[in-house]
């Protein structure tokens, strides 16, 4: 026999372990139990096909070493120190916490520019929005700003994103409004709710920073694309209505964010409706979208939409202030401080039952907060081509909003509209982020005051058509049409935010994304295989409808690893094609069924679980009379089948190379039993 | 060019759906991205590949339903429904409920005689062994042999194994013991426990009927087969240790179940030690181990260490009795009320704190206790070859729990050691318990008195024998031998009951079996390929170390669905190799790397998140001038890519029926443009 196209090359063989199942010491069998069918394997038959090669054994410590390296260290973190030594070792690490020092050797005047136009056009995005995330976050006004001077700073120092714009944002700012709001009321409370928003916002900066530490960034990795995507769209659609309130000049509105309520709140307080302010912010709205829309049809004008707001601040402020509107109900943000952030380290709740409750909020907000930071990142960085690591970007982000609970800022992260006006403004590094904390700063140094006269209607607007962005009608489309049941992923959080609460919304799409992961874990795909015609291949007879069936022989594929979450499922369902063959010969005859062959090829590898299964597979398939046999496995199954004791029960002669190889023995052997009997019946006649 | 290999014959084609990527339409391709290596892949190269043709597609619903199908009724439950019809479907219906309709009828003599002698060899060894476990509970002795005579008849109506026997177990008892005490001190308030006992058994109930019902079935698998043995193996030796109360005469003993706190109290309490209880309780175990070892040498003899407790309780007793070694210290049972279990329906807590906390123990108890019947269930339906419904089991096993709960008994579930035994004594159906439940009964109603004078010690022996057989010393060594990280795995849980208390190891087993399954989902396998020489096939060149790589060209399999959960890291492992491979060139030089071949055969499905990472892995190769290519792609994932617009993104091209048509494709490729760049250089020369 050949032993050209054997699996395990003779080379591998003479460097790997020795041990390798030969035709030779099939004779030593001893205590393995005969084939059941009835007739043992001649070594004739045996000598047609190949044997299965054990590949090189690997130590205790080298599998655990790998995969702790696979697990933690994936993105090979530590790839820049290669080839350092000494010193210059300590000058590359501080290089890895402090990104910074790595581009700010190499910044030049170009950079500088780029980064000057782009940080001051995210400035002029940013500042009218903060004012108004920081009232979904029942804050006043100037939290917004402090949140988008201190954050951006610290990021500009430790994080490696070039792109990324740093501060609040909406869907962060209603989390928090809304959890915190349930814990302690902002109106009755004023003082302990801002401490209670600092104290989350310290445990947020912790459990992300603690994800980055303990290399554990791949958890954010468990919610689904289609469940964020319904999250975030049923958030923007939930913010827009809030801004009802503003934009129709409402007092008394409700606390609560579901559609039903807000729009019910709308439309039992029509008394309360202010036409002037209606005036305004509807044509302040208009003239939002309608810039957006200009902006989006010509990409040369982008700036327009991102100067807009600003734009529209200035002339409503104007406009309010020159015709004194403010006294016919229109609305104005009044009286905001001056000054830097204030200090407020020792506003956070360090003892008292406050701890815990600023702690769950911290979670809930810290972790979407990370899940957004950590996508723009990403998506910056492929269009980019550079490299992000993701734990150390959660460290960044973590370390920031420390920095941020200490110096009166709520949760910061990534804003996905202003990152991507500060990549199309030309950015190049993170300086764009320390050009637009400075034009925060000398706002909160001068030009607060200038924000008496702005009137709410107008923030309400900006607001409004900054979110409507988030809804991304497009990405849906695409899960629709790509995977139904992802759709009702997206669909479960999406309606779970709009008509129940943002709460029931997170936890529905964390929930769902949770059970795809188990189901999936748990139900991997088997496909029946048949032969394709004049041919020596088996493919799943679902796909191939004109695969024939081997007559005597079920041939199974298993396409998942197994381990315990699924070999009970993987031993059941093998159990089924072979009770659906039996019934199947019960309706209409043909040769009893003798053989299943397992088509190992897709697992990668196997637990003791498995092992486990597959033994009472064996036991079960014995008392019927059918011989279990094997193909196909990869070196990793092999080893364990075989030190798990698998290989010596079953036998080594059922382990066979192919599918085809396995069918030929079979054939053979079904072939001689047959005739064996015809001639125990032509000597009995 | 022939397409006899092609994927997809002609007559799945004629079939299924017409879409497929021809040579032809290559030139329609408008919009697709150019070929960054800029060289437009000329129309004869590609003819020299097959195309990939795309299954026959199927409907939302199709999807669906077999989604739901597979994932709750994969053992396809309802097959003994088919061929029915009208009435002849309810008594079908009706045995499903009630498997004892299916074999009453055909019951005989010769069952009837199995049965009968492995009902009471199972009684003989149930008896004195409730007796001790209730103790573990910290319940009344009565309670356990309750709980051997209700339940055991609920099951043989309804369930469908025909060897597992029912009753209280030690783990079980144990768990109950250690939760319930949390709650309420057995001491002070002996009502209250048991109402909360109670409380707790209908509650396991509830949970596991519902489980059953709901077929949620599958998650009992989330236990990983090491945790468990870890665990109960832990939880013997600790039970093992306690019973040095019982056998050394001990009183005042600690309630911590960690090892450290019991060997503590055996030491400190040095003078309690009872002589005479030392000596009687030493001499039955070893008797008691003595016999088990010696049926365990001769198979013919398992049914001494059957009947050994129950003797060694008989002569102890009248030993006892004719002593009145009571007198001297010995503790005896005592008292034992006479009567057939007492209704505690209204016992229960239905409303009130209590509810919760008999809730929370329930679930725990009744989880575990499921796990253990039905890893017992299959055992044996392996071993006789005969189909076992585990959802259907869930019901009866809790029904047979609600209906305990009613009747003082706590949580019974089966039992290893007597469905052991009640195997080995010839069983042949569920009326092996009912003869063990009427032989309980009589019992009850007659013999309980005659236990008064019953040496506690004697009791201790029998529950250390019978736990010793837990720890699984066999499955932990093949644990180790198969798979060194699952063995830590054990260890956890292991040393979590034996050092800390129950809770804390059943807490680590399951949390390290949940992150056994996360980590696997987000880290699949992935292996660098290469040639092997003189063939045509790519193989993992860590395995087979003589592989050689393609210049310019980097293979990489994937060798796992990609989910959400994982799609990020698949993303970065491939970027990892191409990093690894533009590293080495740097250093070696050679030919740039112009191409990535994935080769995606094990690949079974993808998911919008995986889409994602795909365009993000494109665009940012594309903006190193290295062009994607994919190849063997599954009909479902062609399909999946389809409708995600990835394939019109990546352009059909670059879409391969295999791994070396692909590298046939691209070298080429590279070799023109390297001509082209030498005539380019030549020109200018």
């Amino acid at each position: 026999m050949s032993y050209g196209s054997r699996i395990g090359t003779e080379d591998e063989t003479a460097q790997g372990r020795k041990l390798r199942f030969q035709s030779d010491d099939m004779s030593s069998r001893g205590a393995t139990p005969a084939p059941s069918i009835g007739t043992s394997m001649g070594s004739e038959v045996r000598q047609m096909v190949h044997s299965v090669a054990l590949p090189p054994s690997s130590t205790f410590w080298a599998q655990m070493k790998e995969g702790i390296m696979e697990t933690f260290f994936a993105d090979d973190p530590f790839r820049q120190f290669r080839g350092y030594k000494g010193k210059q070792r300590w000058f590359v690490g501080l290089m890895y916490i402090f990104p910074i020092l790595d581009w700010l050797p190499k910044y030049d005047k170009r950079m500088l520019k780029g980064d000057l136009i782009a940080g001051l056009t995210t400035a002029s995005l940013a500042i009218p929005q903060d004012l108004g995330y920081a009232k979904l976050a029942n804050m006043d006004p100037i939290h917004g700003l402090y949140a988008s001077f201190v954050p951006p700073l610290i990021y500009a120092l430790l994080g490696s994103s070039r792109d990324i714009t740093i501060g609040p944002v909406a869907v962060i700012s209603i989390i928090m409004g809304q959890l915190l709001k349930n814990e302690i009321d902002p109106h009755e409370d004023r003082a302990g709710y801002l401490r209670l928003a600092f104290t989350a916002t310290f445990f947020a900066g912790v459990v992300q920073a603690s994800l980055g530490i303990l290399r554990l960034g791949f958890l954010v990795d468990f919610l689904s694309h289609a469940a964020i995507v319904g999250f975030m769209s049923g958030a923007a659609v939930t913010i827009a209505l809030q801004q009802l309130k503003g934009l129709l000049g409402i007092t008394k509105f409700t606390t609560s964010s579901d559609i039903v309520s807000v729009m019910r709140s709308v439309w039992t307080h029509t008394g309360e409706w202010n036409w002037p302010t209606i005036g305004l912010g509807f044509f302040f709205l208009i003239l939002l979208v309608a810039t957006r829309r200009f902006s989006q049809m010509r990409k040369r004008f982008f700036w327009c939409s991102a100067v807009a707001p600003l734009g529209c601040v200035i002339v409503s402020t104007l406009f309010v202030f020159v015709t004194r509107l403010d006294r016919k109900g229109i609305k104005v943000i009044g009286y905001i401080e001056k000054g830097v952030n204030p200090a407020s380290f020792s506003d956070i709740y360090w003892t008292g039952p406050l701890v815990a409750r600023g702690f769950k909020v911290g979670v809930v907000s810290g972790l979407v907060a990370l899940t957004e930071a950590v996508a723009i990142g990403r998506t910056f960085a492929a269009l980019k081509a550079y490299h992000i690591d993701g734990n150390k970007e959660m460290i960044a982000i973590g370390t920031m909003n420390i920095a941020g609970s200490w110096t009166s800022c709520y949760v910061a992260t990534g804003s996905f509209s202003r990152s991507a006006v500060n990549y199309q403004s030309g950015c190049f590094t993170a300086m764009s982020n320390v050009v637009m904390a400075i034009a925060v700063l000398f706002t909160l140094l001068f030009l607060t005051p200038l924000f008496h006269y702005t009137p709410e209607c107008v923030l309400a607007a900006i607001i409004m058509n900054a979110v409507v962005g988030l809804v991304d009608l497009r990405a849906m489309y695409l899960v629709w049409k790509t995977d139904k049941i992802d759709f009702l992923v997206l669909a479960g959080a999406l309606f779970g935010v709009m008509f129940v609460s943002i709460e029931i919304g997170l936890l529905v799409a964390v929930i769902i994304s949770f059970s795809k992961i188990l189901i999936h874990v748990t139900r991997p795909h088997t496909a029946l295989l048949g032969n394709i015609p004049g041919t020596s291949m088996y493919h799943d007879i679902k796909q191939y409808p004109l695969a024939s069936n081997e007559p005597g022989i079920v041939i199974v594929r298993i396409d998942a690893a197994i381990y315990f979450s699924n070999s009970n499922y993987v031993r059941e369902r093998i159990l089924r094609y072979v009770n659906d063959a039996e019934d199947e010969l019960a309706v209409n005859g043909g040769i009893p069924l003798q053989f299943v062959i397992l088509e190992m090829a897709p697992v990668m590898s196997i637990d003791t679980a498995a092992i486990h299964a597959f033994e009472e597979l064996n036991t079960n398939l014995q008392a019927r009379g059918i011989q279990l046999t094997i193909s196909n496995t990869v070196g990793k199954v092999i080893t364990t089948f075989k030190d798990g004791g698998f290989v010596d029960l079953l036998g080594q002669e059922w382990f066979f190379l192919s599918v085809s190889e396995g069918v030929q023995v079979c054939s053979i052997l079904i072939k001689r039993k047959q005739q064996a009997m015809k001639e125990n019946y032509a000597d009995k006649v």
